[in-house]
């Protein structure tokens, strides 16, 4: 945070460290919020969200994945960030064990903080081409395991066969499997599958803030098994009443397929360009197949890539998210690139880069 | 919830069970709104939220109760709830104590229960003008204090030399102290204080969901003393990101003065004739001076009132909250009345609930 705040002093400061995308919503998305405003919808909304709404991700994630999901099984959520609250609440009791990957995004562990559990870090490197695997787990009694795919901060899509075994075993091992699929809609080389289609007993999180472009809705969802459901509305109606009501209105006009695709096509072509520029000065051990980040190893600059990242700052204004925000596991020679801007932008800021190593 | 589902089914259900106003925001806010989708406000704000709305905040406690908050300890939450959630993460460890009163809002519980916190109710009845006074605190040995004032279920105001009486006990023991305020600017016959005029340590959670019309904009705010203010933002970025951003820029044009004084005067006028209605029917121990609840005995028609609210409901299609929701103390004959219709729909009810009486 202290970096986003320098970041935000000089004028020309190059962004690699913001986590939004920089596109518009879906252009239906205005019209429906202006017309939901005219319609004066500013009240609560019933805990799970409007069911119209629950309707339309339970479409797509039958034209996604096939898999058929009851509306009944799904609640809509201010942003992702609480969904998982909502699922830890569900699934971690007091003092109970949680498995993330190291590296991972910082605020899962907090979440189990905040929920009374333990986190366990798994070192999932390099080695273990970013992803938590099934023998990963022997020993570690959990109670529940996080996974995220794609993956930030390294951008890593886990492999269909894998993802399905991790499945499996936590199925057989009585472990609560979360799957963050958030970054679903920004997968580029191939089409990913959800933890859903091996099981229905797993919970999954996916939200409009990155694909569909709408951060600052602060709108996401949950999808939790049968059993849960009644369960889950309750903490929902606990934690936070509802979702935002206009929110909701604008989402159900968000699912246009050809505008996201456009979207994923810019981020594609965004990758491309900064990993090709990357892999010039940084050793870039996952290539990054989804999100909006690019993983990097700065070990051959030296040993402490936050100092790195704060020069880079104060030298030649250019911010980059250092890596031990995200674990402890190879992390404190590590950055992570976002390409949330456009590709001058980028190109700008990697020249910056070279000029200063 | 069993009941708001039953009460949705019949077409011509009286609704005495609705926690949120059916008036219209000030008229500011759909501008705004209208104006913020225009210029493609969709980003995540500061997880603070909006300076500029930090300031309208401040300003609002500077002019009705004279105290002087500085913007760097205001959050911006989404939502009164998250802003509870926010403030028992800052002050409340695993197996530490939160006193409460019975009967209070049922969610505060829930809240410390998900923070791995022992809630400890403290009866806080007739006799004791449903406030918490600092003689019922001796012994009970709590980390922190939640009040709420004007008090759900009860309308009840904390009178002024209470309130501080209790913050300075609060501040002698060490006691946290969490004031809800959400409802102050629904007080009729008197002006309310803030704890926050007796002390700067106190936490105050207030918000936009009900005086200002704005439930669905799912909006409230957090003042923390300045020491925690930092830790706040961590659990802010951590839980939730930052609140609703389209919310935030509608919340600028909210403190529309002329408008706020016309809602509480409907309020009011509802109040007085729904209380003079009621009184006929059922013994009102706590005038209620706040909120838009009027807590009534129903005793003398049986031993239990959630039975009593089942066959309203069931018989003469009238949906009225049991008492058992907020507690167990004196609660089981308890009925809350809330009155967010117009006055014809709450005499209708009262019709009909004397004709089935």
């Amino acid at each position: 945070m202290a970096l986003v705040r320098e970041a935000q002093r000089y004028e020309d400061t190059i962004h690699f460290e913001v986590g939004q995308p920089d596109l518009p919503p879906p252009p239906g998305v205005r019209r429906a919020l202006k017309e939901a405003v005219d319609a004066g919808k500013f009240g609560y909304t019933e805990s799970k969200g409007l069911l119209s709404l629950r309707r339309k991700i339970a479409h797509h994630y039958r034209r996604e994945y096939g898999v058929e999901i009851s509306p009944e099984r799904i609640l809509i959520t201010p942003g992702t960030s609480v969904a998982f609250m909502v699922a830890y609440t569900l699934v971690l009791g007091v003092g109970e064990r949680l498995g993330i990957a190291d590296p991972s995004y910082p605020c899962y562990k907090n979440f189990a903080t905040m929920a009374g559990a333990e986190t366990v870090a798994i070192p999932a490197g390099v080695e273990a081409g970013f992803q938590i695997r099934p023998e990963m787990l022997e020993g570690r009694r959990l109670s529940a395991l996080h996974i995220a795919s794609p993956n930030n901060p390294t951008g890593t899509l886990y492999d269909q066969e894998n993802l399905e075994a991790l499945v499996r075993y936590c199925e057989a091992e009585g472990i609560a499997l979360l799957s963050d699929e958030l970054y679903h809609g920004l997968v580029y080389d191939t089409k990913p599958q959800t933890a859903l289609a091996f099981c229905d007993d797993v919970i999954v999180a996916g939200g409009f803030s990155k694909a569909f472009c709408m951060p600052g809705l602060r709108l996401g969802w949950l999808i939790v098994p049968e059993s849960l459901a009644d369960t889950a509305e309750n903490v929902a109606q606990n934690l936070y009443l509802s979702a935002p009501t206009l929110s909701q209105y604008a989402a159900l006009e968000a699912f246009d397929y050809d505008y996201l695709t456009q979207v994923r096509e810019t981020f594609k072509i965004r990758r491309d360009r900064l990993h090709d520029a990357l892999k010039e000065i940084f050793d870039i051990q996952a290539k990054p197949q989804g999100a909006f980040y690019i993983w990097c190893d700065a070990s051959q600059y030296g040993d402490d890539a936050f100092d790195l990242s704060r020069k880079l700052l104060q030298k030649v204004h250019v911010a980059v998210t250092p890596g031990i925000d995200f674990g402890r596991n190879a992390t404190q020679t590590a950055l992570r690139f976002s390409y949330t801007r456009d590709i001058d932008h980028l190109i700008e800021g990697v020249e910056r880069i070279v000029r200063y190593l």
